[in-house]
């Protein structure tokens, strides 16, 4: 296809393809003309997923290209791939860093807490995953709020993020191609987020309806 | 008790709690002499509510006031007192403003999926509350994304959030007043969304693991 039917199928400006294209985020074309190129597919899935890691997830050109480069040198298997597109894991290990670059802090009372929580729900997670000072941090809040509820009180709610996930990874079977189902992750991992705060806004609601009122 | 336990109770300064008393948020203390005033367990609650109104939630003192007002003029149900706090309903009844500054905008294919959405889930929610627009927005966004997801895939994941929503609600069972119960459905609510979006990155991790590595 023409640089201008894959605008129009990727929703991106030419101007801005052609700046991925001089950022070597995606592959010229393949010149069918002195000033004409033919672009294919891959270009357009590439370009997909291009878009939704600056785009959705944020990320700035030069970590775009990480990500992209880790994809395409590794072995592709579909759990890299998630963690990749999701940033759980860093597109370079981050064991390659020096030292002095990543001071050693002491764990928190409430990293050991969501360790405790990790090895009581049996999960296999990465030990860098930004996703547990996340939660280290939610519980020392909680805490600072006087707020009776510590890493037991997180199980319950935890039992339920399983089962989201796994509608999330539903929507992610049969997938054609690992750029797809990168930018696939991406998209449906981000953009529902929003949603599933509202639908428990409303369901609070809903639930406080069905208790409160006589 | 003092001003000083008021705010070492309160996590905040004395100078804070002062002017919150000046903006009329917090009644003064009982004199006890000339320059000391006496605070008790009503005053450490509501200055609690005002911390998680303004400091969680993000509300103005303006804001604020409405809020406490509202809680205060009315039959404090606590399904009130939870809508309220909330920001599910808000203070001053919308249908008192006058027409021309709510300009009437024609309904979005995506307003009527959630309303769809909605009444398959049998929910009593409120006409206006801001998370149906959250829910339509991100239907538009997926579909802009060429995502294959409408409001029926929206449904598994609103049965998990009723679930999540009765934990919500059972941490607020037994608050033995309608100001410290305000408080924590605050406090819990938005404290806990960042925890609950990171318990679902770690269970995809976990559970992309489980499905791909072999």
């Amino acid at each position: 296809m023409r640089i201008s039917e894959l605008s129009r199928q990727s929703g991106l400006s030419v101007p801005t393809i052609k700046y991925y294209i001089r950022e070597e985020l995606l592959p010229a074309g393949r010149l069918t003309s002195p000033n004409q190129a033919d672009y294919d597919e891959q270009h357009l899935r590439r370009l997909r997923l291009i878009r939704a890691l600056i785009g959705v997830r944020g990320l700035s050109v030069e970590a775009t290209r990480q990500v992209l480069g880790a994809l395409a040198q590794q072995q592709a298997t579909p759990h890299l791939v998630l963690g990749l597109a999701l940033g759980v894991i860093p597109p370079a290990d981050q064991a390659a860093t020096p030292a002095q670059e990543v001071p050693f802090q002491e764990p928190r009372e409430q990293d050991h807490a969501v360790e405790a929580l990790v090895r009581e729900l049996g999960w296999q997670v990465y030990e860098g995953s930004p996703a547990r000072a996340v939660l280290a941090d939610t519980l020392a809040s909680l805490q600072d709020f006087g707020v009776a509820l510590d890493w037991t009180g997180l199980l319950p709610y935890a039992r339920l993020a399983e089962q989201t996930a796994r509608l999330d990874l539903d929507a992610l079977e049969g997938a054609p191609d690992p750029l797809e189902m990168a930018e696939r992750a991406v998209v449906l991992t981000r953009l529902l987020e929003p949603a599933l705060l509202a639908l428990r806004r409303l369901a609070q609601e809903s639930e406080s309806a069905r208790r409160h009122s006589d």
